[in-house]
């Protein structure tokens, strides 16, 4: 019985929130960890860093990418679509002045396969982005995000 | 002269904005690239994925945590205060409905160290969230903040 609860216990908490831990390893680098996984981070050398890892302000991008990227492949999982190459580019723009944030994103989802359906791509997209991507709902709070769809030989 | 060209180009495009790739491997997996440094991606096996990399969303947590700790780092550096040891904790809570994003976020800072100066670090923690971290500023449009200072014996 114990058991059991500490399941739905760590379940619920995975249901309604993450912690992260980011832990000073000397100079301007640190270590993330992230369930267990660790990711190094570091500046670059002009401001001190000695590029030992990505810099952190990026990496909202990658969340945001992998963040839609698996609501898309699962949608279309679901719609019996599968590409064969699935690639997403994700560029921001920062603000010219402190603090500088991303203040447009733009989403470029690439597909390759055989005869893929653009209407079914543009629904998995949009419902992404409408309905479940919660990262693109959290940037959207000072971000303008845009997207486009492509399909490449 | 080209090469100085060149130069330039790429120093200006990394302060005005940034570029990340997000690369689908099948299944639920992605892996993404950040200015050359890999990290893959993965979902929990309650939705498809196989744990093969941390789940996308928490990663805005490591960005918020290493962009907010470098500021701290450095402006303690410029006021000679260095801790022995300083660690970020992030804790993301989501909303309950679709799309699930984060809209409670707080920020334990915890630093080790002989007679730190608490103004210093408080000084330097509220430079960061009001003037310097971009990410605070991009989460802050739809995340309410908070954050507590610990100095931990």
């Amino acid at each position: 019985m114990t058991i059991n609860c500490i399941f739905v216990e760590n379940f619920k908490f995975k249901l309604m929130g993450s912690k992260v831990n980011v832990n000073w390893s000397g100079n301007m680098a640190f270590e993330a960890d992230v369930n267990n996984y660790k990711i190094k981070l570091d500046a670059h050398p002009e401001v001190g860093g000695q590029n030992t890892g990505p810099t952190p302000k990026p990496l909202t991008l990658v969340s945001l990418g992998g963040c839609t990227g698996m609501d898309v492949i699962s949608i279309l999982k679901k719609m019996r679509v599968e590409p064969s190459d699935f690639n997403i580019e994700v560029d921001g723009e920062l603000t010219e002045e402190h603090p500088k944030y991303y203040h447009k994103i733009h989403i470029k989802y690439s597909f390759k396969g055989d005869n893929l359906p653009m209407e079914k791509l543009e629904k998995a997209v949009t419902l992404s982005q409408d309905r479940y991507c919660g990262v693109s709902e959290l940037l959207r709070g000072k971000a303008e995000i845009t997207h486009e769809i492509v399909i490449e030989d």
